[in-house]
């Protein structure tokens, strides 16, 4: 990569930098808390989301949703099933379609969002595992689900977005018992390319885990820093 | 998406076409039939090729790969086990890096790559459902596998994909009877968004169906209009 695309690249996260920082503040004020949630595509983002904001509300938490696609609002409409506020965020605009959000794209979102109705802001991102990593977008947490029928080489061959996430949920592992993945080598290429990073274990199809990774969307809503 | 933006996307595609063009002058030179093979991450590919590419020299086709990913080389390792000529092409640059690859990319590879010692050329797209399928390489043929992991809806998720690639391989069978997964509903959607195109069923694993693949990869080297 010469030397003028990388300063192009630079000034367009520069820019995108700046935007989230103004989503940001406008999340604090609203008192909202926001997850970047990102996978390759069919991992089970949405799956999961359905199994864990259902019973969010009875632990005093308000979710709602800005689902990100390239077209469409398959899984706007599955999540808007369950009563939680869904805003939909197409990135197809005459181009074949961002791979990703963007700050702005969410800015852009941000008056069809009713945040003073919620508590927490699960954005679900475009399923890509390289450019969602690379631009921010004002979130408090970035969160990505790896699929088990993905491969154990993936924290190595996509190191930014592991790297990126303070949470990794391994879905499917209602699978492993028909797969070749092994578990200890995917834990150990994560560990090296993320050395700590938390994860949890799930599957969106039996409810394993999902009581954890509801849990700890009710941790995230509570941390400090809100102004509200 | 703004004028200014669509004019700038549009430039960047039409100079991205011209170099595609020449790379598909020096391939026609050389005589040789080019795939550019795309999927999400963890579709497949890789362990697709390994089933497919061996035995291909038996029918008199020499392959050769050109690998793209955003880091490491871990399928350029894998794939050079066969004894087929492997070229790795990263596509990190001090950015987070690129997530797919480009004519021009490609065209960067050309000279590590051994065009008079092979007939067919398979080029390992970077994992990615939307952008891959943005940006032509000068490949003859674009083909995709997508898993069934992976959900019914995503042609309808990822029409542009589904809709440039004249051979959809759709692959991990051998899981279909422990998913949701309904074939006919995919297919349906497949239909939708690309009617008439053809499909293969694949199971890298059990190796079903691999032989149909690689009777078509050997069709596609024996296409006329080649040079030599």
């Amino acid at each position: 990569m010469h030397k003028t695309k990388v300063r192009v690249v630079e000034d367009v996260l520069d820019a995108n930098n700046t935007i989230a920082r103004a989503n940001r503040e406008d999340f604090d004020r609203a008192g909202v808390k926001v997850v970047n949630l990102m996978s390759a595509p069919g991992a089970g983002k949405t799956s999961l989301l359905e199994r864990a904001l259902d019973g969010l509300a009875q632990q005093g938490v308000r979710p709602g949703v800005l689902e990100g696609d390239v077209q469409g609002s398959f899984d706007a409409d599955r999540l808007s099933l369950l009563h939680v506020p869904v805003t939909q965020l197409n990135t197809d605009g005459g181009f074949g379609g961002e791979c990703h959000l963007d700050a702005n794209m969410v800015r852009s979102a941000l008056p069809s969002l009713p945040l003073d109705e919620i508590d927490l802001l699960i954005i679900e991102n475009v399923g890509n595992l390289v450019c969602p990593a690379e631009f921010r977008v004002g979130a408090d947490v970035r969160m990505m689900v790896a699929s088990v029928t993905e491969g154990e080489e993936k924290p190595l061959k996509y190191p930014l977005m592991f790297r990126a996430c303070e949470l990794v949920v391994i879905n499917k592992i209602d699978l492993l018992e028909h797969l070749d993945f092994d578990l200890d080598r995917f834990l150990a290429n994560l560990e090296q390319v993320h050395p700590g990073v938390e994860y949890l274990l799930t599957s969106a199809r039996t409810g394993d885990g999902v009581e954890a990774l509801r849990d700890r969307l009710v941790a995230i809503a509570a941390r400090a820093g809100a102004a509200a």
